[in-house]
């Protein structure tokens, strides 16, 4: 690809994504840029910019196919396939990203758990098996796992990391609450509520709107 | 403030006040924009272009002093008082969050948890008693609560929303898997897991660096 495409153009696509497919589900043939605008919060201008960037969409005056438009942003985000996950961590953190919705509709399969606490290995979460830590390489390679999920403390983050990047996992949801160093080839996006948290204290701070 | 501050900007700073109370933590009194840049895996341009927004910091060849731009990064986040959040949802995501570490060490205390379980209403979380949904919007006029964490299915994010927004609520960090309507002058961000896989996903189906 040519072009540089920003993170949150990729966002605002997952959003587009998401209106396409419940107006499939309702059951709607075509929207207006205009329509998706009004329903995700953002102007036809924006939705049209975004996907400019991707092709040609859509026709004048009659607007995109829905199931069309779903299933090219499906295929410009990877999602045509499915994706196997490792879920480091079976805390309190984990367990809630287990039980995400829509996760494995989405074609995001959470196919090996591990966790060090000796209490939790061997029980089972719905159709996995909790393994111990030590066999967290092995489980990546022999299921086959595209990315992994970190929900480890701060201190065990970045061993973590290191392995499931020496393991052959290429792409990292990282819910450790701090900064973890992969190589350039390596995908990772953080999560960390008190940035989410500070990024609001700064806003209400500056007392008025944006 | 003239200039429009962007969103990864602050996150940015969030990212150095870390950096800057790890080394406060560790007795180090001046650090130079390189040493940042290494230690956040950013460069000393992009900290330098940062901070130049908000003003003149450190002296040439000096560097920063790191008592001093660790408290002026806090002020410009905010986070110089304390800030007092409710949570609404006491389910597994919202159990996992009571429990983050550091929220409260930022100063974000949670004073207010509501959730629509009987089994849950009148258990105690740490100093803070479950209260039922209906008492919500008493509860952050009585507690003075500035910010919702918002952890609730899907189909009750946007009455929830409604209903903090009314109460008096202007930042609001959503963890229900859906984009709410806020009026203009409320600050809504949204933490989606679905989402942030998709971001990986489209950069795995990329197949290169960035």
């Amino acid at each position: 690809m040519s072009q540089k495409i920003s993170d949150s153009t990729i966002r605002r696509l997952s959003v587009y994504l998401r209106l396409l497919e419940d107006l499939e589900k309702a059951g709607t043939p075509t929207v207006s840029s205009e329509e998706l605008a009004r329903r995700g919060g953002t102007t036809a201008a924006q939705i049209r910019k975004d996907l400019s960037l991707f092709g040609s969409f859509g026709k004048r005056g009659l607007g995109y196919t829905v199931a069309e438009l779903a299933s090219r942003v499906r295929r410009i985000l990877g999602l045509s396939g499915a994706w196997r996950v490792a879920l480091v961590g079976a805390g309190r953190i984990g367990s809630a990203l287990f039980a995400y919705p829509n996760l494995a509709s989405r074609g995001f399969h959470i196919v090996v758990v591990v966790d060090n606490d000796p209490e939790k290995v061997g029980t089972q979460w719905g159709e996995v098996r909790i393994r111990p830590q030590e066999e967290l390489e092995d489980a990546i390679r022999s299921e086959k796992v595209d990315m992994a999920i970190v929900a480890v403390p701060v201190e065990a983050g970045q061993s973590v990391v290191d392995r499931v990047v020496s393991a052959g996992v290429r792409g990292i949801l990282n819910f450790a609450p701090t900064p973890l160093q992969v190589p350039r080839d390596v995908w990772i996006k953080d999560v960390n509520l008190v940035i989410e948290m500070e990024a609001l204290s700064y806003a209400l701070s500056q007392g008025g709107e944006d």
